[in-house]
């Protein structure tokens, strides 16, 4: 049970973890922080927090539970803003997508990694943002991973569990480079060869006709290339050398592919098919 | 109007232009043809066609319109099994994703390319595969292309025009050669991106725990690597040159992407997302 619970950025993230978290009774107050009034105006309105304060350090007083669910580019400035101002008992956590550059920006942020932060990370999202596009249950059956650190205190870590679980979520343990490289996989890589294929027919000279004879195929394919630019440049500069390993993976593995295309290799081209397929459809009926 | 159709290959395509056509009342018969006599049965059992003949030659025997929806490796040999037998008045067109390759097999299979025969190709589709997956309104206002050659007659291509008019479709006219480039860019090209990611992420060593933590946007991204191996398999023989230019292109700019990030360069990463999702935005509100 959350006493005052205070979200800094109240966006899709922090407004869904805050609708979650009314509606299962589990946090009595929620006091937003962020830097536009008029969202965080809208986000009262929309009944998703009680009261909001532009200024962190006083937005955390006397708040038990602290989430930042801001940009990855943004924490440690936030970070540094609340330093010292913590209440006693509040446990400090965070919804960043990569985990190594989070726990460094605390380090740098506060001298040392301390025991009531909790570095975590629910894997649930829409390519939209904004606390108007929040709802409860988005976290609903979700996994949300905590990568604690050595200096993590396991009360703390409990208390970020319980409040996930209490949201809906599936929460686990891995550490934070384990993390950064299986995020790299799964999520990183796919919005970077979204993005980029989109920006290349962009810059197609018939790009008008070209998107004019795109599918269902291809909407699906591109929807995460609609997600937020500034968030997805920050995690490319935050994870960058794990999401450069998987660049070079696909990459190579395109050249076997194109390989097969120019020898005209039907067994080739027909056994990687099959094995995608397999292995998709697999996922899927997980 | 047509008096009696007949679909060479009864699947996902031409079951359901086969459905759309007998809704519409725009077609008194419909004869089925395919290599496995179980999936004709229960095509007729589904009410999909009026009866079916495993001959290919019988099978077109007195139908003035002729379909043939069959993956691109095996269009040739159906031209050439039903060469001679064709009604007088018939009309010959294909499903074909590529177009050039089509064209070139009818040549081969007739000696020339007949004016009765229209090449075209239907942008619609799922990743299901088969007449059970077939549905009425699949070409509800999606693009067929024709890419008629300079001996194909006009009144052959009003024929297979007004047969997916009335089906719901959208018909357009473009050479053979653009068809083939501009699919390339947007169906060709993000199938194989799609298929090569979930393959390169199936050969991880870790790769039971990484699809364990992929979310909704993977699941999206990859639809499309569920599609069927042997019609991916045949529309990269049959249009392999335009999707390795597309392949060469796309990998540039990966490069470029990944030149970026190694560079920890956040102006050039926000300035791709940006337009990518400007462009992706654009698309998405036709």
């Amino acid at each position: 049970m959350i006493e005052r619970l205070c979200i800094i950025g109240v966006g899709l993230i922090g407004g869904s973890l805050a609708r979650a978290l009314r509606e299962a009774g589990f946090c009595k107050q929620v006091v937003g922080n962020g830097r536009n009034p008029a969202h965080l105006q809208q986000a009262v309105e929309l009944g998703v927090i009680d009261r909001f304060d532009t200024d962190p350090a006083r937005a955390v007083a006397g708040a038990d539970m602290v989430l930042v669910a801001v940009p990855l580019g943004a924490m440690e400035s936030v970070f540094s803003s609340i330093r010292g101002h913590l209440a006693e008992n509040a446990v400090l956590t965070d919804a960043g997508s990569a985990k190594v550059s989070v726990i460094e920006a605390v380090q740098r942020a506060f001298g040392k990694v301390p025991g009531f932060f909790v570095p975590g990370h629910p894997i649930a999202g829409t390519e939209q943002a904004g606390v108007s596009a929040s709802f409860a249950d988005l976290y609903r059956d979700r996994r949300v991973i905590l990568t604690p650190a050595e200096t993590t205190e396991t009360e703390a870590i409990a208390r970020v569990h319980a409040m996930w679980e209490a949201a809906g979520a599936q929460v686990t343990e891995m550490t934070a480079v384990h993390h950064d490289a299986v995020l790299a996989a799964t999520s990183h890589l796919p919005h970077v060869l979204a993005y980029t294929l989109v920006d290349s027919l962009a810059r197609l000279s018939d790009r008008d006709e070209v998107f004019e004879y795109a599918a269902g195929g291809f909407r699906d394919f591109t929807r995460i290339a609609s997600s937020d630019p500034v968030m997805w440049r920050d995690i490319c500069l935050a994870n960058g050398a794990a999401i450069e390993l998987m660049i070079d993976r696909f990459s190579k593995d395109l050249q076997v592919l194109k390989g097969a295309v120019r020898a005209h290799d039907g067994d080739k081209l027909l056994e990687i098919f099959t094995s995608a397929k397999q292995a998709r459809d697999r996922f899927i009926e997980k």
